[in-house]
């Protein structure tokens, strides 16, 4: 099965399912944000670790729920791992990105989950539980709900880097080499900021930001972001310009003029 | 007229009043926070900026209240300058502090108000009109709330740097000499983070995080921080450990230890 062969039930069925497992998600991963007992994780003899419990039980739910509706799909979690399936359909779930923010206490973090054919990710749903803004995109669907309401997502049509808002999580990004780069393209951009998670992927779909470089990221941390910013308009590739893969580097835009620019100032030898 | 000369009248009178102006804060931000317009704003020929629109009519719209209710106060403002009073009492507000986080659509920009005497700052709110959260400390209060309700706000007892999360809001802190200084902190920290302008204060109240390290600060940045973190337990000075004054130096700390381990290293000779 793709996407290409799914009747519009089936397409109102998964974008329900997604929607279903994202809600189920919201009261696990708050159950320990800005908990008292965080303070506590590193000191507890028996190793119990809150975030680490947040993150399990949030999946442990979704895969239960999919085990139920969608029995012939294949699974790949963060936290439980991969489950085969026969269906050609992969569910794709980060239960928590962006743990160092939740330990934090920022709002920044967010549940992740995708659904990926042969061809790739093509429904994704980014949700921030503590704010409750939900980010979803794919099938025909770009939109996002919260505190302002239900909007469109639509990525910006920024077309110079000079005017662009750059955004990564770390200011050590990557190696050496890959901070070097990274660095070429703040140096030639409006803003950078940092800090962000897969909330920055969000805020490209909705049309905030327009740049989002990163490196070391995992198949479940990019996932449903490269769904909600294909479906907004945006493009999201490795740093060479081809799908994402094992290299963890992931240039997203806003628009293909602004991705070209930026694959070409990552790519230029200094 | 000082903190120390309030009637139980006054202080309650005060702190309805800060709500009253936090209150009337929130759909003056909201109003161009995420707008489609905001894309625009280095475009229009007429020089229309609606960020500095928006921050200008939240502190006209505070000032106006503080007219009415409090003439003889004396009153500063980012936007608007500093209007003498007569009462020993100053109000400081930033509007919109985190213009840049408000340009990138992140949640962690927030509305600075703060009440001071010759003493310094004693009554503050932090509040962040996007996720409807209220950080509020002084006059025998700390509390927040927001999206979980209700919630007393109580620093943290971490003891040592090395289990001490640390925030700043640019990893290009400062001159090169502070940025030194700075990274000798975050290289004895377990965890640094970036980005979040006020709100990284507010999470320091609210025991999530444990040190705020900032240089370039503004007086109207740091008064309504001050007064929340000292209400919730902790403790802000410059690096040299005075007062917060015109070095725009500031340490934010959980307890008295840890604020002493900042302040050693900070000033160490590499």
């Amino acid at each position: 099965m793709d996407r290409h062969a799914l009747t519009p039930q089936e397409q109102a069925s998964f974008l329900a399912l997604i929607e279903r497992l994202a809600d189920l998600a919201r009261p696990r991963t708050l159950e320990w944000f800005r908990h008292p007992d965080l303070n506590a994780q590193n000191k507890l003899a028996d190793g119990f670790d809150p975030v680490t419990q947040a993150d399990r039980a949030t999946e442990a739910a979704i895969r239960a729920c999919l085990a139920k509706h969608r029995p012939k799909d294949a699974v790949l979690g963060e936290e439980l791992g991969r489950a085969a399936g026969e269906s050609g359909l992969t569910w794709i779930i980060d239960p928590i990105d962006g743990t160092r923010a939740y330990l934090a206490g920022t709002p920044c973090w967010g549940v992740l989950i995708a659904l990926a054919d042969a061809g790739g990710p093509f429904l994704g749903v980014i949700d921030q539980p503590y704010i409750g803004e939900r980010f979803l995109g794919g099938l025909g669907h770009a939109r996002m709900t919260g505190p302002q309401g239900e909007k469109p997502l639509r990525t910006r049509a920024t077309e110079t880097l000079d005017a662009a808002i750059l955004f990564t999580t770390f200011p050590e990004i990557g190696s050496d080499a890959e901070r070097a780069a990274f660095e070429r393209v703040a140096a030639r951009v409006k803003l950078t900021r940092f800090g962000m998670d897969c909330y920055a992927y969000a805020l490209l779909a909705a049309g905030h930001v327009d740049l989002v470089i990163e490196a070391g990221l995992n198949p479940y941390d990019i996932a449903a972001p490269i769904a909600l910013i294909e479906a907004a308009g945006g493009i999201v590739t490795d740093w060479q310009g081809g799908p994402v893969g094992g290299s963890g580097q992931v240039v997203a835009a806003a628009n293909a003029a602004l991705h070209a620019q930026a694959l070409a100032v990552l790519n230029a030898q200094d």
